[in-house]
């Protein structure tokens, strides 16, 4: 059982996760993904947020792409893009084998969280990196043009829509990960990453009773600001804040 | 409308659809392919008749290999062997595009037929290159141990389990492909191509009654013998014609 839970999203988030995972023990911290952001595409189960954290813990993440893993060929899409197809989310070749391990484990039956567990063994992370649900959360982004799925507006789109609301769809009636709900009772803390609070934070806290959990702990619960030191967050964040 | 169509699986058959494809104008001829080799695996809709005779056609097809595509690269399999994912079916990263753009074509409501043309098309294919069928015909291998998926019995397993018998399942209930069945009244002739006979040219001769519908043409329906010169054929196909 964790002393403390962590709840991230992707980039920001991961980063603190990371120096968390440098400051105490793998048994002491565990991490609570969101997957609002995950989405099937080109018939592959896709969850970026665990994908960079893991990357992250297993320090294979990109630095100078910022998403992705290290070391990564381009052959795929390259292809790809020469058939017309949608080459929009870009996914390199040694990232698609994450994608297909999992899609292959989910469609045998795995839960996500099983097969992150999985993952997550074989890339030597020692932390239980939990995703926020087992069921299906979309985190949907409401336009004066209509619902978009959230990589269509943050990927696709680059964020130039208008944003009106948020949507996260499936949350009502999603469980919230039962292995993070064991954890509540005993934590001395819970951390919320400096990732997007609108799209990766909110979905979690917006999974049936999380919030309503989370505020009857008596461990406290903190807000990692992702505007530090006076410096305000750029990009899409800011935009979405506005 | 073809003068000729040819029924064609695989390897040796598209050696001699390349042949056919030399000396007669695309619109002299079209091919109707296998697809009871067809697998979803990893997520992703595989033709594997059907993309060796493309690839074949559009001079892609890798010559040292005898299966898949030149200029190849294998980052993809690397990756997902480090994850003990499912490798025994080799899938270079080039070539997985092509299945990620079939799949997300057929998920988006194409059917098999649709997304081969598009596929002939940007690899600038003009013969027709026409599924057998656009309903699901799956060819099983009977073994004392039970029934296998082609792919697993011939791949896989390397087609080291002694073989009972074969089914075609879903022939009865699948649809010649009404491209094929209009090309039938006008044809000058039927080539059977060098496939094999029993894995390859069967499962199309079983659908509903094509069989019937061959053997009611004027035209003549000549078939390639696969045993050339006196040489018989090796590999697979002989261990099955034993």
């Amino acid at each position: 059982m964790a002393d403390y839970l962590a709840i991230t999203g992707g980039v920001g988030g991961a980063k603190l996760a990371l120096g968390l995972s440098h400051v105490l023990s793998p048994d002491e911290i565990a991490f609570a993904v969101n997957t609002g952001d995950d989405f099937e595409h080109l018939g592959l189960s896709i969850s970026p947020d665990i994908d960079t954290l893991t990357y992250t813990l297993a320090d294979l993440a990109n630095r100078e792409l910022g998403w992705g893993r290290q070391d990564e060929t381009w052959a795929f899409m390259d292809t790809l893009e020469r058939f017309g197809g949608e080459t929009w989310f870009r996914l390199g070749d040694r990232d698609l084998a994450l994608h297909a391990y999992r899609t292959q484990a989910l469609r045998a039956g795995s839960t996500l969280t099983g097969v992150t567990a999985e993952i997550c063994r074989k890339l030597g992370i020692t932390q239980a990196v939990l995703p926020m649900s087992d069921d299906p959360v979309r985190t949907t982004i409401l336009t004066p043009d209509g619902p978009l799925a959230f990589q269509h507006y943050f990927v696709r789109d680059r964020c130039r829509p208008a944003v009106t609301g948020f949507e996260f769809r499936g949350a009502d009636q999603a469980r919230l990960n039962p292995r993070i709900e064991a954890l509540l009772p005993d934590l001395k803390g819970v951390i919320i990453c400096p990732s997007n609070p609108f799209v990766s934070v909110d979905p979690l806290l917006s999974i049936g009773s999380t919030r309503a959990l989370l505020a009857g702990l008596t461990a406290p619960v903190v807000a990692v600001s992702p505007i530090v030191g006076g410096t305000a967050i750029k990009g899409p964040t800011a935009k979405m804040m506005k």
